[in-house]
């Protein structure tokens, strides 16, 4: 009866549409699939299991192991885990892969333009609220790395969120077990 | 369909059989209510999300902030979570309660008398195997306090690890909805 654990690890820019997808992916899992899901986001931890560490590289990689570290528990209990972070850089996007182990993890790049982020800047952040300023935000001050690998990409510029995750699903679905 | 968070804290002497009833407690939750668990325990986490934390009551406490923190976001998935740690200070034991928040967490107490743990000493940590050493070991140089508040408590001393489990499964599906 134990199923197996995976991690959808969404990534990319703020505001590029990741907390929604990551909702309506964790919807489609309890009702297409009856699983419980494990969810991981950046704001959710860094007001508890990495409160204190800021935005140099340095805290980023720690907060970004932590999380991968959380994942990969929720992988050995066997749950699925859906985890939401901006993940900069590609070098933090290998360790996570390698954390968790590279065969159960799908990394899903959400992809829009510097601008349509700006432009929605559902937190604020962009308009100069986010802790560091301007000089520690992603796609400002602080670099932002286009995928290398070919991997999942779901582009949210100028499509509704139901359009985007329903694509997301279309993906999931087809490529893992889910049920 | 989303179903209720909860925490099942073990905690109690190295040896006194956490981790077996922590299994066993796992088992049931999916056989009897086909619910998916999110285990943590103290060898895992210290392998991995609480790399470099020593054994010092500091340290011990930052293993336990962010073992608590975790449960908090299992529970906030939904999810049911099972914890295995020493948790050796009432202190301690309050500061998991008020991370997770009073009505989503059981303490439950594994108890068995320091002779018996250091009969079994499943691994030789008694011996003197320990990170730290016996300085460090709780029971031996470092304080093991007795709960003080009336909760669960499983005694193992000369009973077999079915009779406990049982009694532990008795009174988590007596008091919990698990299903």
């Amino acid at each position: 009866m134990k199923t197996a654990g995976h991690v959808y690890w969404l990534f990319g820019l703020s505001g590029a549409g990741k907390s929604t997808l990551a909702e309506a992916l964790r919807r489609d899992f309890e009702n297409h699939a009856g699983r419980a899901v494990l969810m991981l986001d950046g704001d959710r931890l860094r007001g508890g299991l990495c409160r204190g560490l800021g935005f140099s590289d340095l805290d980023r990689a720690e907060n970004l192991r932590r999380a991968a570290e959380v994942a990969r528990l929720g992988v050995e209990s066997g749950l699925l885990v859906i985890a939401a972070f901006i993940t900069p850089l590609e070098a933090n996007r290998k360790a996570v892969v390698a954390t968790v182990g590279a065969g159960q993890i799908s990394l899903i790049h959400v992809d829009a333009s510097l601008r349509a982020c700006r432009e929605r800047d559902v937190k604020g952040l962009y308009a100069g609220g986010a802790v560091g300023g301007a000089a520690q935000m992603t796609g400002l001050g602080s670099a932002f790395e286009a995928p290398a690998e070919f991997l999942c990409q779901i582009s949210t510029d100028g499509e509704t969120p139901e359009a985007s995750s329903a694509r997301l699903w279309r993906y999931v679905s087809g490529t893992q077990k889910v049920a």
